[in-house]
């Protein structure tokens, strides 16, 4: 699919880079404007060659726990953990640009968000033998809202079929699918788009799409954060947060893929596990009371369903 | 290694069953003197086959949450994450008994321990064609006591030394090597001793050997918990231990094969995650200021080292 052709090189890896530079940029900018303070910023170099830096903040008004990640390297073999539908890549020298970003915040009415996109190159030389993007936005409410989910869901169908009819339904289905839990039955979130191996619509378009992946996030984020940060809580609410987080770190720490990649091909761990929650509370066999608004989260929310109907 | 002999069958299997399960209350009896109230019983069936019994306490006195399982299932193929040495069972029926002990404690100056012993076997009809014991016993200390470290590993060689000389040196090192955070690059404790793959002194020894890793892991932890549930602590001792405890999550959730293997088998995911602390935390990037008695556990105990001086 990502037949190289003649004009793909390291020109456009810089182009990418810096357009995610701007990306990171933008979208802290959006978040900080909750705050007082703006992110704490660490750079960082890595071994293989390049590095990024990690904006984070901790102990916020609206934000618990959060950050907007770039990063930019290179190493002389893929991990397998790169992508799952490339074998043939596998041990290739590479070129792996990204934003990362992750929000927790501290109202348990407002829901955590990530946000990711990325930039694969398989380098000869100075050439790019293949290349494809990746990425996508998911949101994982403590309590759910449908009317949140539902407005979540349009930002990225909204911006998907600006590109092409049906990209929507087979990046919220690829969502669905990568932010599951087998071993509780459920979804992380109420998902949103993932992609990956993602070349189809040509270089231009999909570095375009990267790009508005990550507006569309902040935007429509902010947005969610606007309605539901100053409903009040307490003692019950944070409790239920902790527990949920739980479940976060579960994922993240078992079954991320980006995560695993990370580790393996030794990133900077802060940066990488940046994405846990602050907190996080496991109780054996606890479920909650059945009509309750956190049994409504479980059996409302997050079994993956169409948030978008069909038009008529 | 196992070559087995032919008196090895399901006789010898139902004989390992049944006095695990006396383990199983040895253990509790001891743990749950600290308490008020005994552990709460939960028993589960595995679709596969046989099933087990969860005993968990959580918010008492002393134990923050804690758990005592037996398991004894059955299954019809054996997943690679079940020994990381015998692939050549890869795919064959077994089952697999053990019982499995966390204990979380309340006070942050008592450190949280785990122990487990577990015999496999592979089946063809009524005989065992394979079979060996796994199991062992570690400390993870919030605060560390350089007596309790000590002692701890004291009465690890003091059992293995009345079985084989150098069995101590072997399994403490297994031990170091199996819980350890490569992308922190520290243990996740103390250590004490761990084995896998264990047939060679043969079954009796062996089956010895495993209860007796029960008993004095219970006996020697009950002592490590008197000595330090008395002491005072406050916010900063209960903050450092949700941070650590973070990083017991970590090592868990991505990295223990015990855990993967439950999961990957359809274990009982709330059986196989009792083991999660009760509270965790993440912060970004944060290490404990130098010389507090924080930084000492980094440094002073959770490099591997040598906790018992060779006899001059």
């Amino acid at each position: 699919m990502p037949d190289t052709k003649p004009e793909m090189g390291v020109e456009q890896c810089e182009m990418v880079a810096k357009a995610f530079r701007d990306v990171q940029d933008r979208v802290e900018k959006t978040l900080a404007r909750f705050e007082r303070t703006s992110f704490r910023r660490d750079q960082w170099e890595y071994s293989g060659g390049g590095g990024g830096e990690s904006w984070v903040l901790e102990n916020g008004q609206v934000i618990e726990k959060g950050g907007v990640n770039f990063s930019d390297v290179r190493g002389r073999e893929l991990p397998a953990s790169a992508t799952a539908n490339r074998p043939q890549w596998k041990g290739l020298p590479f070129r792996a640009t990204g934003v990362s970003v992750v929000v927790h915040p501290l109202n348990p009415h407002a829901p955590t968000s990530h946000m990711n996109i990325r930039f694969f190159s398989i380098l000869e030389g100075k050439s790019v033998k293949a290349w494809w993007f990746g990425g996508g936005f998911d949101l994982t409410p403590i309590y759910g809202f449908e009317d949140d989910a539902r407005f979540w869901h349009q930002a990225a169908k909204s911006l998907c079929d600006r590109y092409r009819a049906g990209l929507y339904e087979k990046f919220k289905e690829t969502c669905d699918k990568y932010f599951y839990l087998p071993h509780r039955q459920e979804a992380r979130g109420i998902g949103g788009i993932f992609f990956d191996d993602f070349a189809a619509l040509g270089f231009e378009d999909c570095f375009r799409f990267a790009q508005e992946v990550a507006a569309t996030y902040a935007k429509t984020y902010a947005e969610i954060l606007n309605r539901r940060i100053s409903l009040p809580y307490g003692e019950r609410e944070r409790s239920f947060q902790a527990y949920r987080r739980g479940r976060y770190a579960e994922f993240n720490l078992a079954y991320d893929r980006g995560t695993r990649f990370g580790l393996e091909s030794g990133g900077r761990t802060e940066s990488i596990l940046m994405s846990l929650p602050p907190t996080a509370a496991w109780r054996y066999d606890w479920d909650p009371e059945a009509g309750s608004p956190e049994a409504r989260l479980r059996w409302d929310f997050l079994s993956p369903r169409k948030w978008i109907s069909d038009p008529s």
